[in-house]
């Protein structure tokens, strides 16, 4: 792609376009990171990225980049073309779309997919072999359902969704559009209800349903299970990283990140914009307010108010938690001090 | 379903049924959470229920409610019909069982399954789409093997159980009566079995089995493994829930029940009525006693008695990692304080 | 088979073979445990080992041992046949191959597997049943691909590799040669790459690929993800157990072997040799030096040097954590002699 070819492509985006420089309208041939960029290769580099000093020795031909008048000096010098944005990382996002080589694969229901009575299947939906579909769903169009996926009765997807291979989508589900379900995860699979009575467990049926509201994506090998009765939900625009665990009842709002391997237990409320880091676990009923960030591996036992960051097990705020925590490594001196003086 | 009917239902059922108040025999048409449930729906409430004020306010038109006058005197005004059990949840999980819409599908083995020489399938089983059934495997009566699962040579499976999709099952395992294996679970997959050499792993063929007792449970996205030799073991009635890590030759009692992402490592020893909170582990070979519970993210590194309550890693008392953990936030605190009594 | 054939091939193997002693030449049924083994089977005996004592009670007729004189006798004087090596282990492991009944399909491809155009399998290959591979993929020779396992397009796969059933390998994935992957994993699945911006998330393509190296074994239901630009590598020899997130971009060292539910962010750069217990976590970017230990849920927070042990979270040296522990639970003893010794 020509680089006055690029330069559009971002001037279209939402990254903030600003200048560029350059001597000769090169061919860039891909895109790759600052590290490991060739020769003919576009990379970026955002404002406080720990790669600053690697705009020395790039290969890259072609660099995004915030605006800094030395570094702008540095690509000058090395002779690297650059593209001047407020936000770096947005253009680069941006260009990948052009370069990636798209796998899409053609519309149409494969020969080997089942598909159940009373269901409809939308225009323009590709249904990957041995894909197996339920009666009474309802799906939209523009739907890829890739191979080996299982979807039950009553379940309803709209628009633009896709879901790679081997997922189990449990009766009950509604997925509404644009959402992304990676491969082998599970939506709407039963909670894990059970009453003690005389020492043994007493199932609960679990009749209620999952719902993924749009723009909602969720990692590899999920689960999000449904509750006794009412709905598991995901809000709006949340997007979810693998080997993530939604319980029962779970209610979580709109544009929340959670990490890979965070488990959230049966009826926890969740607000909008929540951050949760790796391996973080919330209790079952906690409510955690708008915008919490909570740091890898905190374990929120209790309710959390909006906005605040919190960290470690049990959770409390992150600043506190890193003073603590430096303090832990010091205890054996502390404890001998202590002995010391009440010797005195 | 007529409230005189529901009643009839819980009469015949293990909730322990007081009396009931109701002035007509009106329509329930469904069973929801005191929160959501609107008219002519029925809901309960639990003793010591956090819910407990949303009886000011629910719409449901009958509630299954434990012996308490002043809840009873709110329904009467607010003309809510009541029944009134020992166990409100019993009830109302037995009602589910009337009010969910099972979805069952037909008896008899899908024309696209492969079934092994040798292999035997019971009376009034579902073989669903997909299934791959290998060869000397004995499959009793009345099971649900789901769409995409996957069965190896010599395989024991007896009757009632249900098998959900994609999931795969290990030459050598035994499951029992009345088991529930949940979407994209692996049951006797390899353990992880290497030796160190020359810095490099030898691996340890793992020849051993699984063996699922009667009435155990296992969520989604699980990881039940053989081991070397022997059989790793998972006794009666135990329900373990998602994402959870089952290393080789563990052995595990009845009636326990592990949340989700709890990971037992190789060679452990669990033992009856064990609960064990979500994200817990336990090390390789450790014992843990008799009704043990262990609280969210213990780490359990060393033998627990029966009986004990725990949390924290390494795991304490949960007593006293309660009080531990409370001054643990304060130790900014008492270093300064010793600080100041150190320089006086 | 006969003792002294068992002796035969320990001699033709890697434990270091010192010598025997036996009365007749017994015919071996099995390997077991020494807790379970029963009359005809062999068994064996690690240094160090905490089962030293069942050597008074086990049934096995034959036993691996190592070079100790106390430990011999006692077998003299029970008649159980000796074997003596340096590594009874190793030894016991190498006769397991022996005894195992190896469950290998027949060469060949399913007639319900489906292969894209531009696809080439390589000579004595399993493809089961249902599987499906895409368009411009190689795969070489001696591989097993079991059931239900969707391979995407531009893959490529060396020799002798192992896929377990339903596990899902996407575009721009190679796999060497002598790799295993277990069950219901997903190699190359799309990376957690959002922004935030205006306060939703937008999405970063993931345009990158997978490599797994020589003798790389995965487990089951674990999440190996491809980045936005450039690879993710798995270094040689390294052993991945279940149900563990590789982050994309991370590059892994060779001869690393990390537990059940270790999770991996994104970037993240671990040296060779590194062993990371079970639920471990690393932080996005962070270096992990050569041979590094983490002990098991420790979460790492930032770079550690070569050599190093550690634990907790954030984690810090090995020794150090254990003293700091020890204290942990003396918190509450410490503070109340800390507001004695103020009152003073």
């Amino acid at each position: 792609m020509l680089l006055t070819q690029i330069i559009k492509t971002i001037k279209n985006g939402q990254s903030g376009y600003i200048n560029s420089h350059f001597d000769n309208d090169i061919d860039i041939t891909n895109a790759a990171s600052i590290e490991f960029a060739s020769k003919s290769q576009i990379t970026f580099l955002e404002e406080n990225n720990y790669l600053k000093e690697k705009i020395n020795t790039t290969k890259a031909s072609a660099i995004i980049l915030f605006n800094d008048k030395e570094l702008l000096l540095i690509c000058k010098q090395r002779n690297i073309s650059t593209i001047v944005v407020q936000k770096p990382k947005i253009a680069f996002s941006e260009l990948l779309n052009d370069f990636e080589k798209k796998i899409t694969p053609e519309f149409g229901i494969d020969t080997s997919a089942k598909i159940g009575s009373n269901s409809n299947i939308g225009d323009r939906c590709y249904v990957g072999p041995n894909v197996i579909i339920g009666k009474n769903t309802s799906i939209g169009k523009n739907n890829f359902i890739h191979a080996g996926t299982v979807i039950f009765d009553n379940v309803e997807i709209g628009d633009n969704n896709v879901i790679y291979p081997n997922c189990v989508i449990f009766q009950n589900t509604k997925i509404r559009d644009n959402c992304v379900v990676n491969s082998n995860t599970v939506v709407g699979s039963e909670g894990f209800g059970f009453i003690p009575k005389d020492g043994k467990w007493l199932k609960v049926p679990q009749t209620g349903g999952v719902i993924l509201n749009n723009s909602v994506e969720i990692g590899t090998n999920c689960c999000i299970d449904r509750p006794a009765v009412g709905h598991t939900i995901i809000g709006e625009g949340t997007k979810i990283d693998n080997l993530v665990q939604i319980g029962h009842g779970v209610k979580i709002g709109s544009n929340c990140a959670f990490a890979a391997q965070v488990g959230i237990a049966g009826g926890a409320m969740i607000g909008d914009g929540v951050i949760l880091a790796g391996q973080v676990g919330v209790n079952n009923r906690v409510k955690v307010g708008n915008k919490v960030i909570a740091s890898s591996k905190c374990g929120i036992h209790a309710d959390v108010k909006d906005g605040e960051i919190i960290s470690g097990f049990p959770a409390i705020p992150n600043k506190l938690w890193l003073r603590s925590s430096a303090i832990f490594k010091k205890l054996p001196d502390l404890a001998k001090k202590l002995r010391q003086l009440d010797k005195k």
